[in-house]
């Protein structure tokens, strides 16, 4: 049976390219890059390159401003960690209420264990965040503000140009989580005021194990990884030669490939979407309409969980998710969904440049009767839900009337 | 030119059959672990099988006692910061002087931004532990030990498994950075009172970006990167499954070949320490000369410095270094030779089982001449050096008076 990989924000698969350019490292030119001798520096040059193909796909000023790291979530615990320490004098930290746990775990327990106030800004049922209820939290006793720049979940892009103006006017750190725009969106972070950003390389066809955490220069920075002088002494630690390698290669087939394949994906999102709101009653969209991922599509049921979807597709061979892999795994509610007030559980289709049109078609031929059979098998009343919950639901009073719009 | 390649205890080459394992999970099998999908589950299995080889490597009791890390670095890092969080009323640490830069370096962070005390145990000329010091040190204040087994420069082995035992007696906790151990040394961790273990993957055939952090069941953890439910909620983050897969499997091949290859690499090293002693007047090894790593050779030269040899010999095509990787690319002294008291820099010659004894003969083929080269060159006067720096050269003084046996 083929699998339809539809699961992209969870992983990707490695690009070809990007292995073969790994594979050198892998094999014959495994020297350790802080080893004095030709042998080692020849791994040195391979990072250096790698360094500079991130720093394109970014739009980062300088190559230095990019350090690498183990993946997404040590960058994000690394940007937060060293905000603290740079300013000891500022206590707080804002945040939103859809961030991934990389950011809310940490900042859960800095709540617990260093008294650090935590702001966890509330979005709508688009998933937007709520400006007023941001500026509200700005002071000058905030350390750093940590927004994503996309909604692992739903899509949602927040924007983080104009965010981090305003953390500016009170002096905070403005860091974002990128890992799920980062290869999808395009960036020119030179021109932001943007001072740290992280980004995982296995959700755009990179490996796994690699990721990177930008650095603007004038940003002081304290490792949260110590120990050798690796990486300008901001990430202590062998370098991962093959992984860094494939990163870069991934940015560099990113950028590649970006104005061309990006319509086409959001093309193929768009059919899924609207081919789905079609045939299946009760069905609808959940995310910023209009300023959400192109490759991104949360979809719930009324009255039905993601979690049973999820498992019949999968019998299928049709590879999805309900909610972000992270949670996913445990049976977990999805903190975003409940952030949106949504009372359904939802169904998460992700695409890269990996699909193509007969994967859309076929998700389309079998989850409409899924749906159904779920429908039919369940117990749970309709109006089980209370009229408060249900006003978020855009499928029933939301979007269509455009209360949210 | 064919390389001769030296510097195992800095990097080793990935080996083939390593390579051949990840390659799916390079390839096809891409998914995320902690995805509920079946596809998922797939890259979960092969986890779960690397697990169970590396636990056998260790002799750990539990394969949940293995956690998976980004590397050696990572690991102890991990190990000392959770254990001042587990054992809150405990401030001190106890440590080598010879300790690696991840462990040092984090020690001195401490020491500085949270008031922990540090005991730097030292060691002797041939670098073994001050085990009076290491009694005097220990006391009910200490949350954890933290001893290398073995030392990365000089190869010298410490007794992990009794001062285990004698940190248990003061309640401490007992890490060990066995990153040059693991892969050349047998083990059987069940057996010992140690309640931690780092290991790095790349040390041992494995790839680079890849580690492990042993913890005993009973021991209490706090994850240093905080997000995610992987690993048990101990490493959150993505899953490297490729490196992880490899390091499995360059655990299942050191204790393939650790009966056979030991002997082997020791008469290789041996036959290297051997001849250069008798072939260059006034060099000498260091280190302690029963128990050491069987891969490690550290060579001294009076007079002359690590870093011109290392040069001289890259240029030959022989891959060595001059102390441990991590510093020797920046040029700063070994922290190791200095707290053995060695007025000499040393060359570090370090074997694995791609070596051959055409290898070690190339090194005796050229390097004396390269030392007597440096030697006519230099213009530093032997008796530039004070009695009292002497003392501890074992071509001088020390080992061939019997002063240290
Ligand atoms: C004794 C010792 N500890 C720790 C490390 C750090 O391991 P890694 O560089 O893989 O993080 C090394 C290697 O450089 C080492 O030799
Ligand atoms: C928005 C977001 N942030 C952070 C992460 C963590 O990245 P990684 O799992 O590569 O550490 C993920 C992916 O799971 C993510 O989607």
């Amino acid at each position: 049976m083929k699998v339809v990989y539809l699961d992209n924000n969870a992983t990707t698969r490695v690009d070809p390219e990007v292995f073969e350019a790994m594979l050198p490292l892998l094999t014959d030119q495994f020297g350790n890059p802080s080893s004095a001798h030709g042998f080692g520096a020849l791994a040195g040059a391979a990072l250096r390159n790698a360094r500079r193909q991130l720093q394109a796909l970014i739009g980062a000023e300088f190559d230095d401003e990019i350090t690498f790291t183990s993946g997404g979530t040590e960058s994000d615990n690394a940007a937060i960690l060293s905000a603290l320490q740079v300013m000891p004098d500022r206590t707080e930290i804002v945040t939103s209420a859809v961030e991934h746990p990389a950011v809310l775990t940490l900042c859960a327990h800095l709540e617990e264990t260093r008294r650090v106030k935590v702001h966890r800004i509330p979005v709508d049922c688009q998933g937007r965040l709520n400006i007023d209820a941001y500026r509200a939290a700005l002071n000058p006793n905030v350390a750093i503000v940590s927004i994503m720049w996309a909604n692992n979940e739903t899509g949602t892009i927040f924007p983080v140009a104009k965010l981090a103006e305003l953390a500016k006017e009170v002096g905070a750190l403005f860091h974002t989580d990128a890992v799920q725009a980062v290869g999808k969106l395009p960036m020119d972070l030179k021109s932001t005021a943007i001072d740290m950003l992280s980004l995982s390389s296995h959700k755009f066809h990179g490996p796994k194990g690699a990721g990177a955490l930008f650095i603007k220069r004038a940003v002081r920075f304290h490792s949260l990884i110590k120990g050798g002088h690796q990486e300008s002494d901001r990430r202590a630690g062998t370098e991962n030669t093959p992984g860094i390698v494939g990163l870069g290669m991934a940015a560099e087939l990113a950028l590649k490939f970006m104005d061309e394949e990006t319509p086409r994906i959001k093309w193929l999102r768009d059919r899924l979407e609207n081919g789905l709101v079609q045939r299946v009653p009760n069905s609808f969209v959940n995310g910023d309409p209009l300023e959400r991922l192109p490759n991104t599509a949360s979809i719930g049921f009324e009255r039905i969980e993601g979690h049973g979807i999820l498992h019949l597709l999968d019998r299928k061979g049709i590879v999805c998710s309900s909610g972000s892999a992270c949670t996913s795994g445990c049976a977990e509610p999805s903190h975003v969904l409940s952030a949106m007030k949504m009372p359904y559980g939802a169904v998460r289709f992700s695409f890269s440049r990996d699909n193509d049109q007969e994967d859309v078609d076929r998700v389309l031929e079998v989850l409409p009767a899924i749906v159904e059979k779920l429908r039919d098998a369940s117990t749970s009343e309709p109006d089980s839900w209370g009229a408060e919950d249900l006003h978020c639901v855009p499928g029933l009073s939301g979007r269509r009337t455009g209360h949210h719009s």
